[in-house]
């Protein structure tokens, strides 16, 4: 049987082409996302355009929820779907759409995307104060639900704490190490070690502008990063999101970007992809990259899947 | 003629009775608070609740979106209504909806209102970073429609923030010094200043919890406290913001606390209110106090009214 491969972040322009890609790549699961800054109503559209693929595409994907769904949807030859948020504007100032979302298959919740939320401050906030009293409350509740706590677009300290105050692990599911590629947008030596320490988990970016040399990064150079990370934080902690969002035009960075937060627009375009990385028919080659920078086969099965299969084993309630 | 009186903060439990005794009062204008908690459909659905108020009570009270139809109304014999938001919650997070609601007559927005909002830290949080990314973003938009920042409810960072980032005067509509009554929903002696500088206005609060001695504090003891404030912040920025919140039930004061951010419920009740402020007919009591404390008639009529009434002509848009 061939090791699980499972990528914890994507947002791709969706469709039969894209599926297919997935199933010739071997992917098992995807953690898709499904809003940025959309609100609680706007968040059920996506839902439903989601169960019109899966009615559509029903040889391809099927929806998952927790680890057995991702095994179920594997045992049938489909990639599992499991759906985050990449902003709590989804649950709105309603502590109760946790609950309503978690219904609705929501697996994943980040926690603030760039900017301040009602739960905590992004990473792209001149100062971060952590998690706020609401912060507090959604978290405990994800926790109690067994929805994943995302930190992937928040401040250092807004991490940290969150890493403290929840009862389960919690995950930054695309960044790369901060010292290897320094932005904001990746992780400091002090969230990988809390990450590690707390069984959480870090799933390494693809996407051009977390990579130490962008689009020309090599595989080489990106499946090295890996192995000084798993000196750092262990072989366990370590997964794949790749941020792939294959397909989107350059409107979708902007909705990104700037939602309707401003008037201003960022004139913001997607960057080239690295030539080794153009879709999810890439994934052998990662496999290939992994063996080639000394990790064995068990530890390269881990990075590419075992270990998100252990984390929700774990963490995702049924 | 008799001197302008406005009411820069009420949220009773709106009726023709309440309507008649606003009459009784002589009070030309009240700021009505239209959702604390309530996101953009939601205060649509209170806004046309006003309208069937204005349809059904058209002999006492009529809208108004700025000084002049706050003059126009006052010439017809009636109470104008000016609408406001405790929380930007009513923008969710799109600054396109503050043109929108101000197109729908929302003259006054609270940037945040105890907890962190995703425009800036209300008192409650345990630290506060003053304007978000998009604080600074929805206060120029704000600015540029003539639609009156409010920080009642803000931090002392935030008050501050907003003040200097603000091209035009902001408001705290109903609060008192902290120095008379040490609650962090109070001012301080800073944010006293900042206002005073900047232009702003101050509206005293007539809610116990606001007041030194609570329900106890006498009418003397609070006009005291008015001419103390005068000597520091000049008798031109000083109004009334009684936060009156005639007839509401104790689940009222629930949703104030707890919204929906949290699980928790805090069992608040609304305190007993003071003898000599129960209602819209004390107002006449109000200026006696002034003029027991000290007040000449001019000045005790800025107070009242005139002071508002200027500051709406300076900074509410048509």
């Amino acid at each position: 049987m061939t090791p699980l491969r499972i990528d914890a972040l994507q947002y791709c322009n969706w469709s039969r082409e894209i599926f297919a890609q997935m199933r010739a790549g071997g992917l098992d699961a995807v953690h898709a996302t499904i809003a940025y800054h959309e609100g609680f109503r706007e968040t059920v559209d996506r839902i439903t355009a989601w169960h019109r693929h899966f009615r559509d595409h029903a040889d391809l994907i099927a929806p998952a929820r927790n680890a057995a769904e991702i095994r179920a949807a594997r045992a049938s030859g489909r990639t599992a779907i499991l759906f985050g948020a990449q902003n709590p504007q989804v649950i709105e100032n309603d502590i109760g759409l946790v609950g309503i979302l978690h219904q609705l298959g929501l697996s994943f919740m980040q926690l603030t995307y760039n900017n301040q939320s009602l739960l905590g401050t992004g990473w792209q906030e001149a100062e971060d104060t952590g998690l706020t009293r609401m912060g507090r409350e959604v978290l405990a509740e994800m926790n109690r639900l067994g929805m994943i706590a995302d930190l992937s677009h928040a401040g250092e300290r807004t991490v940290l704490d969150a890493i403290a105050a929840s009862g389960r692990p919690v995950a930054v599911t695309h960044a790369n190490p901060r010292a290897w590629r320094d932005t904001g947008r990746n992780v400091s030596d002090r969230v990988m070690d809390a990450l590690a320490e707390s069984g959480g988990m870090l799933g390494f970016s693809l996407y051009p502008h977390h990579l130490a040399g962008g689009s020309e990064c090599t595989r080489a150079a990106f499946c090295e990063m890996v192995a000084r990370t798993a000196e750092r934080m262990g072989v366990d902690r370590l997964g794949i999101g790749s941020d792939l969002c294959q397909g989107r035009p350059d409107s979708t960075v902007e909705w990104m970007r700037t939602g309707r937060w401003t008037h201003a627009r960022s004139g913001a375009a997607f960057p080239k992809h690295q030539a080794w990385f153009r879709d999810n028919r890439d994934w052998p080659g990662l496999a290939e990259g992994l063996l080639g920078a000394g990790f064995n086969a068990e530890e390269t099965g881990k990075i590419l899947g075992g270990n998100w299969m252990g984390f929700f084993d774990a963490n995702l309630g049924s």
